[in-house]
């Protein structure tokens, strides 16, 4: 544990019907990512959330979260983003800790979440406390004009899948991908969580300075749960797109916030959950 | 929202190829639900945990994600599930509100835990604070004998399949089952998470009283993370099955604790990741 690679190779009993035999396998690594918090001028360092992810990114990770939770509203609330110094810290655990240095403004909304939750691999929504806060009501829904055609859509399962590693593409991790409208891959990122996937994938624009995402397209491999339109919402994405079903509140919450929420993308074939306004309605081959 | 059902039909815009149609889909209802505690004997009742479940069995759940958590240790602790009875509270919130009366030694564990906590369809750590308590170290392993064989295995993903919803066998929702050791399927629950699926089903056998499980198997659909079998070594589980893989945490966290874990098992094969003591070698006929 805590190299830092996303994969493992473990030694297994392999059982085929009448034989046994041991045999190399390999696993996709689960690891906990703390993230503490402390405010720029000074102050200690307390656990703001801790989550299971694959190692790799971590920054972008930390950022990505950090920025879907609210605490971050632009790319300068992180002033720092560092590994614990402390000598008496073991180096596996530090591979495990990441320490974001805020504005205070940022450094105070964390503080009104609740703090110091490990959260699961598919966990998107932690430190919201209460059924109320889940669906965001007063702020507007996306409101981006933006259209892509069934032709860019049908192109994009082939699209990820050669971008992804070979241990993604057999199923061991999840993928999220950020596409223009034009269908090109801009920037892939890969997990055991699908939101962590997609957390990694808007730090990493986030870090550069490059939020909104209102003319992108974002798409997971799996399911599309709750939390990963929250993140589409909160990130100004208006497209998103899965290989797999949604679940009843992503699509309740895409047609609240305005997003266009697509479902079972693959064989040419799909459908739009919410908010269609934004496939154009013809296969234009010129596209 | 907020009907109770486990699936929800929704009329969707489908684009096969060059054609384009309107029909009815299905899916997978992800909800919110509330637990909330209070001592018996009185006292205001504050918010534990949320959790994004699909609805149905929803006492089952809070039981035995309460448990899983360490906030019961045995059924005597919860008093009461009780949905709210203020009126000024909607019905549709009720649905997706329950309220735990503990007995005060478990309130008192449950104070110690974080609370006020959403957590995703796949979350099971939650509460936990830091990455030394993600394995826990003071407890000793499962040290149960019991043994299973490979014909036995070979017959529980059917097994499994043919209790399962039609909506689940689809792939729409996950599904957990308990298994004797001789192969019967005694009780399956489904959810949209794994970890819920999970908790619904230890949650009626400790209701029952009949926990710790130690001459049972546990079986779920889709991976197996770190928090199922976190789940399992908690409720004395010996052996965990699924039919994808498991990640490298929940290897390393069945080592220390003493489970046999199980992955791929489908089409007569299976590869046993960790304490294979409990696979028997040879394919006996006869069981």
């Amino acid at each position: 544990m805590g190299n830092g690679e996303p994969t493992e190779r473990v030694r297994v009993r392999a059982r085929e019907g009448e034989t046994e035999l041991e045999r190399d396998d390999v696993l996709a690594v689960e690891e906990p990512l703390e993230i503490r918090i402390l405010p720029d001028g000074g102050g200690p360092a307390t656990s703001f959330v801790t989550t299971m992810r694959t190692p790799g990114n971590d920054e972008e990770l930390a950022a990505g979260l950090l920025f879907a939770e609210g605490v971050l509203e632009a790319a300068g609330d992180l002033r720092a983003l560092d590994r614990p110094t402390d000598p008496r810290i073991e180096a596996e655990l530090k591979a495990n800790v990441l320490i974001a240095t805020l504005a205070p403004e940022a450094f105070a909304r964390a503080g009104k979440l609740q703090r110091g939750t490990v959260m699961g691999s598919a966990c998107g929504v932690c430190g919201k406390t209460s059924i109320e806060n889940v669906i965001p009501a007063d702020r507007p829904p996306l409101s981006s004009s933006e259209t892509v055609s069934p032709e860019i859509l049908f192109r994009l399962p082939e699209r990820l899948r050669e971008r992804q590693s070979l241990f993604a593409r057999t199923g061991g991790l999840h993928a999220a991908g950020l596409f223009s409208l034009a269908g090109d891959l801009l920037e892939l990122r890969e997990d055991i969580g699908r939101h962590n996937a997609t957390d990694k994938l808007v730090g990493a624009y986030l870090r550069r300075g490059e939020l909104p995402l209102s003319d992108r397209l974002l798409m997971v491999t799996g399911r599309t749960g709750f939390e990963i339109v929250q993140k589409a919402f909160a990130e100004g994405i208006p497209i998103v797109v899965s290989v797999s079903a949604p679940s009843s509140l992503a699509v309740a919450l895409a047609e609240t916030g305005g997003v266009t929420l697509i479902g079972f993308l693959r064989d040419r074939r799909f459908n739009v959950y919410a908010n269609p306004r934004r496939v154009l309605r013809s296969v234009d081959p010129r596209t």
